[in-house]
């Protein structure tokens, strides 16, 4: 397998739209992509399209990435529209990075693109609704719980899941909110991010309850926007001359999983992509400079530190009250403001944790800099099958000195 | 890149079925392949799934592999989902492919599983119609000439096409309708096809006018259906057992690329993937020992006679009525009796293509079975971007001896 780098990264800001379109957005991460990278369009030779709901919401299915990226002058080459809920744009961002590693292509684009705000709300959380089985509705409905429906059901499963979690950890809601605490003020710092306003351990324990123990501030928002990455070999560095200008951004793993549904207990899909990811990059989790991991719901973010090898269970609070975890910690976690607070346009995700990285390794984050890292993790989970993760992936990334 | 192989195919029978879902027709193609490659589920290392309308018509997104895998036994491994309209499972084809040409995986799944037979048929139409822009669907209408809506917009797209390669080449509706009684007399030996009756010129040009010069029995027929391939590595044989047992099939080529739309004139994306094709296997049409075409109306068999080389426009009849594209011809086209009869579940029609040569260059394809054939190739195109497809694959088999 090649090496693979990450040649150029760019998104749009995240937040509600209703005047922007799926296109409108895809085309914009990708331009800024392009001049990031430094990368005309006749020198890609294939692109990666990640979205989830774009055929509910807009009633485009089927040949999204072209539509968009057509007009750009992108056509001719191989274009793949790959949908994975949650983890779209990462599992496109994994079939970049898998041509380029296997020498097919020297030169792709991955693109995550999603619109959720509409006039109408309940049709998006009945689209989001759609990455479960759904003629298990029922069932899994019963499985986590569930009691209304003006909500996605991924809250009623997040939910169930935190209860567990608090009843074998201890942790508590107060530990959730310190979480929120956090990501607003990371995301204070991040012009893409769509809540940027300080707030308190009150305030996010006072907001409206969505499912018990989750308030409406600890969930990441509905929102729009678009992300992408110009994936390279070194062949590729070189055409797009991105080799002599800059510290080089290096995937040093990329897993892309479906969790195992069909056994009961705790999901073991992060666990076990992370360590997947780890054994691929001879790493662990002490050599993390920092991570972006998919707190969908502020409880998922003390999950990934114990997921991530960081702390037991019980311990993960004291990381995050002892700063560890904090930008200027040993290991920062979710920098950005992570999905609680940069947002969560669920197809864009993966690729917005890629971008993040990469500006964080090049030393180009700016008031949320983290203090010169050279490895960084995304872990980004898709879909729910009952017991586990339809999709699970993880990307390590390295500032690269060879 | 690695020597790739299809270590066993398998599909459902097509036809429209409307008790049956899209679980169940993918579950039965799998279960079919795994048992022709002997490849128990434990052994997988990925699978790539192609669908394109299951989200409007059965309500499931984004995970749609991962629901109809999982039950099987498959999962914990990286699952894709993959839409490129009419080509999506050769899309899903081409990633598997590239997966084990990679060296990433030894034996991985491509799946492409369709359902598109409802009460509603008007509801179908208007699925399909979801593979151009839907934003510009009026300006394509008027591009092409459309003037009912009792039709998937592809058959006006179809016919448009078909009316100026008649004005080119001066082939008429008999040679149209030809082509069909071709494909009615090879699929009367092919149990999976949706229509097997024998057919004449008359009864063809007879049928009702879909639009001109289109006759309903030029068209293929809607349909459900799955079909699916092993894609195996020299180590994924051996570690199924293949090796000893059969002749080796081998993926010569692999390409997928999307149509050049912003530019006028007649849609080059067909011969592009031939051409590029050919050259990563080193053969031309003169080594084609059989051919299966996207015919998803009849005319588009001459047009592929064209693209693959085998004969300029005004002589593609002449192929046809001298038996050289019949199945104890020179170059058989379409043995399995085409999208026209086998059917064209649209997101499984690629693979099905797939299933067809390795039966083919196995020896394996009974009544409809071609003296012993060496190398085949498919063509399977997908969506329209006004001017060309959006999708466009091909991919060349060999039996091999080594």
């Amino acid at each position: 397998m090649k090496d693979v780098f990450v040649a150029g990264v760019g998104m749009t800001h995240f937040g509600k739209f209703l005047s922007r379109s799926l296109k409108d957005l895809g085309r914009q991460a990708v331009t800024e992509t392009l001049r990031d990278a430094g990368v005309d369009v006749a020198a890609l030779d294939a692109a990666y399209v990640g979205n989830a709901v774009g055929g509910l919401i807009t009633g485009q299915e089927m040949i999204r990435g072209q539509v968009i990226l057509s007009p750009l002058g992108i056509s001719g080459i191989p274009i793949f529209n790959v949908e994975n809920a949650c983890a779209s744009a990462s599992s496109a961002f994994h079939l970049a990075w898998s041509a380029v590693a296997s020498g097919q292509h020297d030169l792709v684009l991955a693109l995550g693109v999603e619109k959720l705000a509409t006039q109408d709300r309940q049709a998006t959380f009945e689209a989001i609704g759609t990455a479960i089985d759904v003629e298990a509705r029922a069932e899994i409905e019963d499985l986590h719980g569930r009691t209304g429906q003006n909500r996605s059901i991924f809250m009623d499963i997040y939910a169930d899941l935190t209860r567990a979690f608090m009843a074998r950890s201890g942790v508590s809601r107060e530990d959730f909110a310190g979480v929120v605490v956090k990501a607003r003020q990371n995301a204070a710092g991040n012009e893409h991010a769509q809540y940027r306003q300080p707030t308190t351990i009150d305030e996010v324990l006072d907001s409206r309850e969505v499912v018990w123990p989750l308030t409406l501030h600890m969930c990441a928002p509905i929102g729009d926007g678009a992300a992408a990455a110009i994936v390279a070999s070194r062949d590729g560095l070189d055409r797009a001359g991105v080799l002599a200008t800059r510290p080089r951004v290096q995937v040093r793993a990329s897993v892309v999983r479906s969790g195992t549904s069909t056994t009961g207990g705790e999901p073991g899909s992060a666990r076990a992509a992370i360590r997947d990811a780890y054994e691929a990059a001879g790493l662990g989790p002490m050599d993390l400079n920092l991570a972006e991991i998919h707190d969908a719901t502020a409880p998922a973010e003390l999950m990934a530190y114990e997921h991530l090898g960081l702390a037991a269970a019980e311990d993960t609070p004291a990381l995050l009250w002892e700063g560890v975890t904090g930008i200027d910690g040993e290991h920062p976690v979710n920098p950005s403001g992570g999905l609680l607070c940069r947002g969560h346009p669920i197809g864009a995700t993966g690729l917005a944790q890629i971008c993040e990285l990469s500006w964080q390794l090049r030393g180009r984050a700016g008031r949320r800099q983290v203090d010169h890292p050279r490895i960084g993790l995304t872990q980004n989970g898709g879909g729910w099958m009952g017991h586990d993760s339809a999709a699970m992936s993880v990307h390590i990334l390295e500032r690269s000195s060879g």
